[in-house]
């Protein structure tokens, strides 16, 4: 199976490293072998039909910064859509950076794979939290699969999840954490008592939260999987702008202390349910599977049969990423060899 | 799809409960229509190949205490072989009681079935805790499935997350609360400060501990859980003789309030890594993933890529538990459709 990856910061260099890693494990188990024959990044990109070498394309990376110093594939200036134009691959794993206004470049990018009829597999939240219906249309309508498990909580596979291994099943509603670094903000409020202002400062310092932290401490990024989760697990139409949205940097230790007297905690908490569609602080209970700390991501669905079931990982790091972008290639490779 | 179902306690009536709420669902979902031809309990069996109305089956069932009394179709005295031998079915739900010292009649059940080239789902914790091996080589002989998520934590999916949802990894070991009871006692003495004994009272008045509690509060269910996650997820070869347990029943208040005062609870874990495979009550951290209280079990899966993931959900109930039989049930559905 051969693989394109246009984007190569954290998450691709993840992809790259780990089918590096996994790449024997997965022939002798699955009988799958996967070739990386593209990698773009803002240089250009490493091309070749043959495949790549992957710890070549790692190292040429690290040292000079740019996949078109490849030595003999490297081409300068290439653009991703020259790369899909020319690369001769069966699945796409689309990773460039998320723009979560018009969702591109990634939308032009999945839609162009799909004409050309090509799997997708992307991490990409801005295309899936504004483009759903469409980019999934697109992928039925061209007889592809399009699977996007890294969307929503790195290593929080929820979808899948939702979709093989509860497929008795049916999703009622989901509640969730869904950000890793407003969880990580709030614990250590709790346990500190000390300001948002004051250990936001220090995430910052400790590379937990980014230099212009609004996507997480204003509800952004959990809005986004929000609406990946309504669409893709309870059949909502619904986009990025639907999402009502209220953030963490108002919360006060004061209130944090008053509900840890009750025995409750706050947290940052996405739920879509019935009419509901919003991400806002509330209260969880110590005890419950939602009082868990650090940068946890936590989910858990409503189910008919089976009540409550929670999924809790990593929402973050580019291994455990690219842990949840390979099971969907793994699927997506399983029903090809079911369909012959 | 023709179901047989041995044994109509609780987990049975479940599965004939859930199968009549969702088999509409799953035709349409699925395409998959599921037929129930037999039903035993200790009066005899209901049997009709071209399936039993389950209401009525429920309702019988619920009247009159045997499902013998089927009209036109009960067969009084009719034992479980008898069944095996004369109903047409293609996949034998084996949920009868367990019994943990030598897995019968379960094990028989199953090796029959297997024999007569039937898949198997089973809940049946018995059979797999003692003789694993020999139950799966015998399906793989025959060129059947069998499938057990029910056995560990009726809600808690926790093989068919590893096997499908986190194909890409490789599991190292597995740390879970893997008891309901226990987590409840153990929960409630933390919450109340009130001794094992007192709460185990009140626990079997709320029915939630059985009369004789030895098989939760020893820890020979968890033992019997671990020895099925050993065995299925790391590719172990243990039985339950195997597995070093300690109990709860020698926890004191005062041990769980000296825990408490560092910000640890004490939870029954079981734990398989490496060359260790126990049970035994450990110190958990508050604002871990296992610092879940009620009956919810947990599993934490440590995997090569994903770091840990943990799965959460209710360890009991007959819905529940109907649930992960259902969902093994839609599994090898989907496979011999792949198979054609």
């Amino acid at each position: 199976m051969k693989i394109c990856i246009l984007g190569f910061g954290a998450v691709g260099k993840g992809v790259v490293k780990a089918i590096s890693l996994k790449n024997d494990r997965f022939k002798e188990k699955y009988g799958l072998d996967l070739k990386v024959v593209a990698v773009t990044d803002t240089s250009g990109a490493a091309i070749s039909n043959k495949g790549l070498d992957l710890d070549l394309l790692l190292e040429i990376k690290e040292k000079t910064g740019k996949v078109s110093n490849y030595p003999g594939y490297g081409v300068s200036g290439m653009s991703n859509m020259q790369v899909l134009e020319n690369a001769e691959y069966d699945c796409l794993v689309e990773v460039t950076p998320t723009d979560i206004c018009n969702g591109e470049p990634a939308k032009t990018h999945i839609l162009k794979a799909f004409e050309d009829k090509r799997d997708v597999v992307t991490s990409n939240k801005g295309p899936l939290a504004l483009y759903f219906k469409e980019l999934n249309e697109s992928a039925m309508n061209n007889g592809v699969q399009f699977k996007f498990e890294a969307s929503v909580g790195g290593a929080m596979p929820i979808i899948n999840f939702a979709h093989e291994t509860l497929s008795s099943c049916d999703i009622d509603s989901i509640v969730g954490i869904l950000n890793g670094t407003t969880n990580y903000i709030l614990s250590r409020m709790a346990k500190e008592g000390s300001s948002y202002e004051q250990i936001l400062k220090e995430s910052q310092e400790l590379g937990i939260a980014e230099t212009n932290p609004a996507q997480d401490v204003e509800g952004i990024d959990a809005a986004c999987k929000t609406v990946i989760l309504a669409n893709s697990l309870i059949g909502r139409d619904v986009s990025y702008k639907d999402v009502e949205v209220i953030g963490i940097s108002k919360i006060t230790p004061e209130s944090i202390s008053l509900a840890k007297n009750e025995g409750y905690l706050i947290k940052l908490i996405g739920e879509v349910s019935g009419d509901v569609l919003e991400v806002s602080p509330r209260l969880v209970r110590e005890g419950s599977p939602f009082a868990v700390d650090g940068t946890l991501n936590v989910a858990t669905l409503k189910t008919d049969l089976a009540e409550d079931v929670t999924v809790v990982g990593k929402g973050a790091g580019p291994l455990e990423t690219a842990s949840a972008i390979l099971s969907d290639i793994i699927s997506i490779y399983k029903i090809k060899q079911c369909n012959g």
